[in-house]
């Protein structure tokens, strides 16, 4: 759903991709909804997330798109990812039906767990299916230096899907009064 | 007041919102001021902060925002909560009343101190109110994750609170003066 | 090549430039391309780099241009760098052929290493040619002050050169419906 | 100079300051100058700095801004700051007229050396000027959490007056050829 409604025409994609031996893994930023409230000002409506997006190779160098799998960070599982020291783990349980009806029938797990002699992470996620009885695990190694960049570009998105840049980012103004021209203690102490 | 003045009719609203227990924060920065001096130039008159909001809960997933206090961090403050150590703790003072004729009318102090474990902080805000002789109590657990939450996206907010984005940002300028074409130790040396 | 390409009429050219006793280093970032997709959309074609160059001292503050080697950091190398520990050390290979009917006539090796003390860093490079049977050797001394140069302007770089500025940059959308006007737990934990 | 050049008519002006009992410091961010070349494309000149000023206290909360020191720090010098351990020190030396007849008659040293306990640093300017026979000495105490604002903003504005924002920030181009639709390993290995 998120990649169908991201794609649209004259919007731009960028991913950070690994291809590796048994599954590949891609990780884009989306940014958050923001609507109008009835007071007038913009508000988020939704935040941003950084998607994962795990699918299984098929044969060397090939690796089968139509079975891709979705995981969503949300901002504070993207804090536990850019602050996961060498030898930590973190895992994060996702239901993709919470709080509908069908609440409860599939159950996502995703777990960073370091890999021998702190060389890195193994990704591991797990997507059951109640219905359909199936349980699909794909598991994808990253080093140390590619743990590096998603760590820098995670840190770099999370106050974008925050929506704390469009805070920041909108006009500025500058008050038209005169202010004081150079420094002074009682002007510095009392901002 | 801030709130009031920032959510204005255009203007984007975005934050960071904890529900815990017995209370809930909610975290978002606010721009600097600027002014035109008698010089002609703009100058910031008043740093920008990270504002902290605490509520209480009043039972099960209910809280009352009616009873919201505002706590905003100076830049300086918002340095001592980034560089937090897993062990460390600090506190703020603050009196709204400053150099107004109700000065020490009331203190509020926000602590954040080391949770068991070194996994995570809680904060804590106290406002004393000696006219009404009240001391509101309003206490909420930060998950190291969270933390991590807090730290990134005040780190992002920190040189704009400080207005270095406005120095930085306004308009580049390029000298139609040529100038040399490939690198030379004289040149690279002497600016 | 992509110096070429680069420094076309109208584009803005900037470095971070070391000149030391053997050998110059030049370390600037190169931009994405994007393409447009059949869909529609654009997506990334080509990630970024921070271009290293090196190019020999031919004696007291002279050094040879013409002379010059190219070296291109992919983000998992930049990665790598941003990484790297005091004591740490890491090599990366590259064919400027490869997937060509040249490949393996030209075999780049580029390595980080510690100097005495972890007072900083050499970076070694060599080019060794089958054709012309040469090895072309490259070393320039890092300070700990220079290396934090590179680490941060990297790091600051990261983002730009795998896109994600760009999915983070385009236009922001507002929808117009009307939302909620203060936190709510309910709509917090549905975001 | 630069502080004449920086604040004139339309231009903003932001910087931190510190009031200690012997001395104020400003910090503020100068960006570089570019300059066009025969090329056609645009050039960095002239780096830009982080501007320190210190200036003494001659009273309580009062200082004579009419003593002011310059000291302005360039891109290694900053990257020095930023890395500098809790027990590190670092020490600059700088001739504002180097090159000129007058190279040697002003000599400025600045010093950045842990305070008791680590609990922050001294920043130590000397300015000896062989003419005058005089040499000022300028001190203020930085807080751990001053020096955290301080090496946040620092590493915030590195990029920037190092020029590479401009480089990142220019015209970003999408051609106009059809890419491929979903990630491929070929195609991500042939980037």
């Amino acid at each position: 759903a998120e990649s169908t409604q991201e794609r649209s025409v004259g919007r731009k994609f960028a991913s950070y991709t690994l291809f590796k031996g048994k599954a590949a893994l891609q990780a884009y930023p989306i940014l958050p909804k923001f609507c109008t409230t009835s007071s007038g000002y913009s508000r988020m409506e939704k935040n941003g997330v950084v998607m994962l997006v795990f699918w299984p190779a098929i044969g060397t160098r090939k690796y089968d798109w139509e079975k891709k799998q979705y995981f969503a960070l949300s901002p504070t599982e993207v804090g536990s990812l850019v602050s996961l020291g060498p030898s930590d783990s973190c895992e994060f349980f996702h239901d993709p039906s919470m709080k509908s009806s069908a609440e409860g029938q599939i159950k996502k797990s995703l777990t960073f767990a370091p890999a021998n002699g702190q060389s890195g992470y193994y990704a591991n996620l797990s997507v059951m299916n109640n219905l359909t009885k199936t349980n699909e695990r794909l598991s994808v190694a990253i080093t140390k230096a590619e743990f590096a960049v998603l760590r820098t570009a995670c840190s770099y998105a999370l106050p974008h899907i925050m929506g704390w840049d469009q805070v920041i980012g909108q006009e500025k103004q500058t008050q038209p009064k005169p202010g004081v021209d150079r420094p002074h203690p009682e002007f510095e102490w009392s901002r």
